[in-house]
């Protein structure tokens, strides 16, 4: 069953090629092509072109479809092409001619568009929340341990003291600014392309402004052609926004797997969140760690990937754009499933105290030395090449303290600070006004 | 003369490669750098590491400095390793050993983290600026030819009538989130890293909210650790928010040179905006677009050049990141000049008149014979049975007018409400905030 | 069961995330592991590590799982951690206690090098058999349509008389280059990694000389750190000699949508072999070679994705590296399939006569007229001037006739040669040594 | 001056927009450009396009235009827009008319096409000497420190003993693979595209295989279109080469700034190859092998680059190919100056002896303890499981000593076989044949 099918048999190798993952994919969108329909269908009630009693059956059904679906109990038939030809299918069937005309006004293609701006503000949402629960994980930690002080590198160099608190905190305050990204990938999604049709718009009289209402959309992608060309380009920031977050995943990561490295030695795990090695009886592998380290580094490459497969194709719909959907969606499960690790083990953290003890990390303090020289009056360039003097002739003494007390330092790690930064960029999303109108919509 | 030199030469060869291309890059953040300085130094004085006449000395000559800078009088001598240096040597010449303690509390890392995002804030500011006025362009030039139709493509097939109002519309719409982009961009670096020194703080009771102010940035890069780790990753974001403005300019370019060839011939340009051929005599080439397209890719690819050089490095400051600056500075300086051409270019474009009247275009209007029959009643997938069956039979006839209306069609633009949009966006960034705080410390 | 396995227990949140598609990639890898410990065991058995009597058995049960898994009828069952802990738990099972001394004197990590190089050397050839018949096809029919003429274009401009024999032609000779690139990864694939254990050799006597001629490998990888540092390089590798394959194909169906585009309408396909549109009912798309071109640039892509996973990884193995199945081996077979269809579609090919007869292909013979007058005496660049001058001033006329008779162009094909250059290289793979060595170890 | 230049002006600003760093990249092609037009000249004389005694004049001057070049007495003079240019300028200037005839039978695209080709030959072989040069030292060290041991790491985590003679090893045998890459490059770009004009060929009957021995290439590129799709391909593959010996080199960085760090302190350097810090006054900093780690990382992005902006590109010459210049060139000077470093900091290597001696390191020997069991009869699993379960219970003891036999481990390096797989790898290219080519043309 094709949407377009005519009379023309279309080849079963053509066929296979080009469904492809389709099915599997769509499933994803089912609850969002639910919402685009219900929407839709009361815009086209609204101007004539659905009598009101075809319109309630039609929402009938499409909210039993939805519960159906919120209940796992929805699939694409064999041999349906994809989530839109599912629901009118099942629609048909229930509800006869009618379901067939909740197509009007529309294309597949925007169909496709409003389908996938709802997937991915939902799914923006859901990064976001696990984010947030990222960065309240490091905050924490980052308090409990900010007495624990622990070496810090410069080229990978022993350079300054540093502390468990400022290397946790510093994870926390990057996921603000990853936030920051996810805010304006959710500004670019939240925006209605329903009605722009196969990218040329319509010639009936459609009142977008009300699926935009109705569909908890911020605004509009007005230009039906812009509309279009938001497939790809959506995908393309959403992508972008998540490199952000796997950045910050990857760093965390690669620092956990130096840390727990025996020649630092900084943190340890239960040996049930490690790994063993099928020949070396001693091994304790900090395998998860690595996998999303592994895996947040291929989120990386997602935007390219994303690039490669847009760039230089002619203007309007091309079937390329199909194929984002398995490049995009399995991506988005595995970040999040990146971050939910990422707490898990978190929580398991720990930390080893009185690292500094060990005389390899003295020089960590001939700054401070210097600094002292400076605050007794001696100018810095002397007092920084006497200091260098006396390391070079092993005259050096350290004094293993830090009186680090300025915004953002070991001893001030402006905890709350960071914390406002966080909400203030939460509350820009206000994530309440789709929930409201969605809620509306099944209701 | 390097500021860590103490007795031991640097070898020749690894001096010249470790140098590089700095100097050249550093001349870019000269301004920055002064700036920067300014700041420091009264906040120095505020703590007490600097005497009230000290300051008065270092500000006047700082200001000097800055004049110079910005008369292009300003260079960075050979021997002397980067901007940082020639500036302190500068001071030095000038007004003794006070020119020295400017560094005090501050290591070059945190002095070419501040640097960079005063830099980057600007460059984004003028970016936005460069967008802002392809954006009236296009959205002009969309005004005047919205009556003018030209054929909708899906899968490069003729498909729906379009016109080239919505064509040029559409990249407008476009570039309103590519300053969305530039917003988070902005948001993200205009943050205060100043005080972070080496990525561990300071002993120094250093108040970089002062700073902050002077510097006039939203607000403080917080944790020391992160405000370190922002070196490559508001590089990597920067780079992300260009990708997308050079994303819109690369289609808008594809569009063109397809549009320039014979068999399509909707625009033209005029011959001196063409290049030659040095053997086919009738050749007048769309270079300016194709090297637009190009030059855009490249910049596409950008991100993914950062996130290569930067993935898996380990914490605290590597090397590797000086090396940014010659991916990312010239970068910008292609990009603007890139939207300069479009600019010039679409000002002197010519659009055909009529294309529709050719019968190779009558299918365009398909789906109107389709919708019209809807609005008589008869049922969508009858109705494009009935319409596809006529046209494998020969029996297709076109009505070849539109009658699109609704929000962002060919017959209702929205270029007001698109142009809300942008001025929206716009009013976000608050340049005057910067401006204000820049005037002051310079004056 | 894990091989590892002492007395902690793993979380189960661990292992679910550490597993991840392993079992589903391990399946491509079954047949190799099988014949890697058909080669392990008989040189284990001839330094004296395994009994002459269990060595029998071993090899006896082994071919018998190398049968059911050519017969489709091996699984990897749920709880069992990978394909070699499935090979030896089904040993184990058959033959007790001997089953379990096929791991000696190997890692997991050798064994995973061995099964990939045998797998990728597998594929390499699969692929090369495909561009084989792709490349017959293509010069097929570059010969049987050598007279049918079409514009050339430069900067997507009308430029010179072209023909379809050139045009085919030059997709058959591109495919040589590729092949090239295959050879380049087959030679570095082909050579044994197989007892460099977990990348530091093994106190046992082992005789890797043996397991390398057993398995038809052309040399060993020596060095044991490099064998494990072939990890990852082997994939990247391959990737890129794929992306040269995916890049003529991504290209050839560029060119496919833009000639079947109505403006161009220079070829066509049988409407079985194309798709429609649900609210266009002229529409017949070109979706096979769109999805063609997506697939292969997501394909171009794979080197980059691997690169970004292995780049500033530290030394030894890493667990990173096993995602990198999950992102080669589903492209491996993505690629085949594209080789598959194009070769399908090509087969359909309709190519128009007589395109040159249309006037606006009068200038592509201007270049003609200009060498006439050359080769009547007048200096090049004179000739060209007065053509050019000609065609402004509206007073060029074509002779639209070629005689191009030089090697590789329009009236001289060079079929023969390139067809030579392709089978020389195609002789320097000798896939016929590897296939003796394999059919030896399990007859 | 421009070739093409005919009666129109072409804009200022689009010329400087279209010229961009041309000049300075086509002075990296004079000499071959030389040799093309020595090449072609000879051939057209040979086909009745030229008269003997210009062919004289023309032969002579370019000969002395080459003798220029390669003595650094070339420029490309403001207001001339190419290479082609102003040695056809040159060439007019000294012997009038007869310098224009050069250009007969060509285009500028086959002539940049086949200076690419000369020149990208060339720097393969200066690339491959570097590599050369650096296997040599490679293997030199491995041998001297062949019984020096280090740990070996897997997941980062102490795992088995290795030694500096396998770890210095393992990079020498990287590079034979990297030669292999580098080999398939030098393949596709030594072949002949002179004579493919404007990628349409020429009515002249011409004789191509004249100029393919003449510039001793291997053998042409025949068919015309597909001489012209190699430009961006050749690069393309090129970069893949060239990543390829980045991603070794990158990799021995991050190894070396790691055995660097005193967590590990494997390794040295004397103080005067490393740098200092402008306020730690102790540090002293690889930054030649971070710098080398930035560079090869963003070469490693190269090939990326080029697929970006070449992707989708509509068949045919397109101007955004002239940019891979630019991206290309560069590149190839930065990688060969990071061979060069990484060989002068080889050169000053100073390992550390006794590594092994700190207790840290006892579990090392676990897999030798199991392994001294398996060999006394008892079976892997349980050797394994009984080791384990000691090192869990404290009660591990480990012999340090290592007695590695089989090819490629501790004691047995194979060091003469891996020279020889590299000899037989050079073997391959034949420099020769170019050079006696090359002479001969200028002589």
């Amino acid at each position: 069953m094709k949407l377009w099918q005519k009379t023309n048999d279309v080849n079963k190798a053509v066929e296979q090629f080009t469904v492809g993952r389709d099915r599997e994919m769509d499933l994803f969108l089912a609850e969002a092509d639910v919402l685009g329909s219900l929407a839709h269908t009361r815009m086209l009630e609204s101007i004539g072109l659905l009598g009101s009693e075809d319109l309630a059956n039609v929402q009938r059904e499409l909210k039993n479809i939805y519960r159906d679906i919120t209940a796992g109990k929805f699939t694409i038939e064999e041999g349906v092409e994809d989530v839109h030809s599912q629901v009118e299918f099942l629609l048909t069937q229930r509800i006869g001619d009618a379901g067939k005309k909740i197509h009007s006004g529309r294309s597949r293609n925007d169909q496709v568009l409003v389908d996938l701006r709802i997937f991915l503000r939902r799914q923006i949402r859901e990064i976001v929340a696990d984010v947030e629960q990222l960065f309240h994980r490091l905050q924490q930690l980052s308090e409990k341990y900010k007495e624990v002080l622990m070496p810090g590198y410069t080229h990978l160099q022993i350079a300054m003291p540093s502390s468990f608190g400022l290397w946790l905190g510093a994870y926390a305050e990057s996921l603000v600014d990853d936030t920051e990204m996810l805010h304006a990938a959710y500004r670019i999604c939240n925006k209605n392309p329903l009605g722009s049709a196969a990218g040329y718009g319509s010639s009936f009289p459609l009142n977008r402004t009300m699926t935009t209402q109705l569909l908890g959309f911020d605004t509009l992608s007005y230009n039906v052609v812009y509309a279009q060309m938001g497939r790809g380009k959506s995908e393309r920031i959403m992508a972008q926004a998540m490199s952000s977050v796997a950045a910050t995943l990857a760093r965390l990561a690669m620092d956990n797997t130096l840390f727990l490295n025996q020649n630092f030695g900084f943190i340890s795990y239960p040996a049930e969140l490690t790994t063993g090695s099928s020949i070396m009886p001693h091994k304790k592998n900090p395998d998860v760690w690595e996998l999303i380290r592994g895996k947040c580094n291929l989120i990386q490459g997602l935007p390219n990937q994303i690039a490669m497969m847009t760039t230089n194709l002619p203007c309007g719909y091309n079937r390329d754009l199909q194929l984002l959907k398995e490049v995009l969606f399995p991506a988005i499960a595995e970040l999040r499933s990146c971050i939910h690790m990422a707490v898990y083990m978190l929580e398991n953290l720990q930390v080893k105290e009185h690292i500094l003890d060990d005389p390899k990390y003295d020089y960590l303090f001939s700054v401070e030395v210097v600094n002292n020289m400076v605050l007794n009056g001696v100018p810095f360039r002397e007092a920084y090449k006497k200091v260098g003097i006396d390391i070079e002739n092993g005259n050096f003494k350290a004094e293993k303290t830090v009186h680090h007390t300025h915004e953002g330092s070991i001893g001030n790690l402006c905890t709350d600070e960071i914390s406002a930064l966080m909400q203030q960029t939460l509350d820009k999303f206000h994530f309440d006004r789709v929930d409201r109108a969605e809620t509306e919509l099944v209701k």
